[in-house]
């Protein structure tokens, strides 16, 4: 609901806040639920315009609903800091991917709801759309490709010297494609907003990368009796281990890719440790290979 | 439709980019028919929900509905944009009101679609809207209280100085209420954008406030076999007439505003002649008092 939307980006303001002071804070965010709940508005409505009149919700690419689910999420969370005395401000972002990614032609991603199997087929006929398997029924799956760069950055750069904290590259982006002429066009893809934040951070310099979320380190043999959080490891013990896909992997891959690409670290762990993440009392921290082996 | 959408900010970009050649360009933009779907959609969602398990659509606020709105404008115009190769930077925009406001006792802009009387009657009773009769049908309407303060400012000016065209305070921006301690709250209700306009151009020192729009100029007599177009007048000329409400009247009341409080000129006219505009070869232009008495 709204009101747990609410609630939910206050608890994130709260976790956050503490993060702002003396530090430049670039906030990104998810947006699964929110752009699956458009994407089925849409639908909704487009089966009553037929006979309505039609509706412009009908027919916006994945690119646009996201666009305005960034809108909302940002703004919620800005009135959040701003109730914590953190001004920020909202850009929207666009992120480059390449026409050529594989993922076009392997859409995996799953958005919105689980559906029956029945109705995942009628939906795919009616509006082409990939459907698969997901647990115990199916749903939409979209292209996911790799963020290449950010156009915003100039922006994200200004704002943070104005003394803003900037929410930006929610929903890891709206992907875009290059058209030439200094041109881009938005794509019905949905980018891995774990993948953009860790290029964001490359991009900026960032002195380090928090990737929140609801557990409270990563885990080895996460699943089973032993499970026993990793306090810290280097980029190549871990990219030697497997993790949940869809939600621990892209994390560890983003920071694995951002402390490999900088030298500097990465840090996962639960969204109200954000501060202790940073200063490394709790969680998992992701270091440089160098840092452990020298 | 979206593709109407599409091409509608489409042929907004290309009257604007040739403004941005040695100009700071600061872009502004309504958003009534997109607001009135999303609100559309919501309700239709919420009304399925009931059967299938409630969605998270269905309780945003208008000043919610307001930012998903000027994400996707936003988004699309920036794109637009940049295939004329200007690079352009959104911005999500609180503008602060007075919840002492009269218009929050007195809801008179109308949202969304029209209804027949009993639908009206229906919708305002399941949902708490007040509903007025608009031309042969019926209307939601909703408080549009006076903007006095953009808390974006300060960012706004960053973004230009980085060398960014802006596009900022879509559909008037989202309405807030100081709650104390340095924070806003979101309100059910919508800003006048013109109006929003003149106050974000007075702030920001703006050499001139176009207020583009789908005729060419300001009417004398519109509607009437005498109707003449005004090429020049001054603020005191203009606040004596009277011109159609919501549609030309709170353009004429914006540039005024802006032009006595700044000294400077105001221009209302064709969106595609924004450039001709700027230059005072057509459209309305609003001077000050002083620049045509003395």
């Amino acid at each position: 609901s709204a009101a747990a939307q609410r609630e939910s980006l206050d608890r994130a303001a709260q976790a956050l806040a503490p993060l702002a002071g003396g530090n430049e804070l670039i906030v990104t965010h998810g947006n699964g639920p929110q752009i699956g709940l458009l994407a089925q508005a849409q639908s909704g409505t487009r089966s009553r315009g037929r006979s309505a009149g039609g509706s412009g919700l009908a027919d916006l690419r994945l690119d646009e609903l996201g666009a305005e689910t960034v809108g909302l999420i940002g703004y919620l969370l800005e009135q959040a800091l701003a109730r914590r005395a953190v001004r920020a401000a909202t850009l929207l972002t666009q992120v480059v991917v390449d026409p050529a990614d594989p993922a076009f032609a392997d859409p995996s991603k799953p958005i919105g709801p689980v559906y029956g199997e029945a109705e995942a087929e009628a939906l795919a006929a009616a509006r082409g759309w990939e459907v698969r398997p997901d647990g115990a029924g199916w749903r939409r799956v979209v292209p996911s490709p790799a963020p290449l760069r950010i156009l915003e950055i100039t922006a994200i750069r200004a704002l943070l010297d104005a003394g803003l904290a900037v929410i930006c590259a929610g929903g890891g982006g709206m992907p875009v494609v290059e058209t030439g002429g200094g041109g881009y066009l938005g794509v019905e893809a949905v980018i891995d907003k774990d993948a953009t934040s860790a290029l964001l951070a490359g991009e900026l310099g960032a002195d380090a990368l928090l990737l929140l979320t609801d557990v409270d380190a990563v885990y080895e043999g996460w699943g089973t009796q032993e499970a026993k959080p990793i306090r810290e490891a280097a980029v190549s013990t871990l990219l030697g281990r497997s993790f949940a896909a869809g939600s621990m992997a892209p994390k560890v891959a983003a920071a694995c890719a951002f402390v490999a690409a900088t030298g500097r670290h990465a840090a996962i762990g639960a969204m109200e440790d954000a501060a202790a993440l940073l200063s490394g009392e709790t969680g998992t921290r992701i270091l440089p290979d160098r840092s452990l082996s020298g």
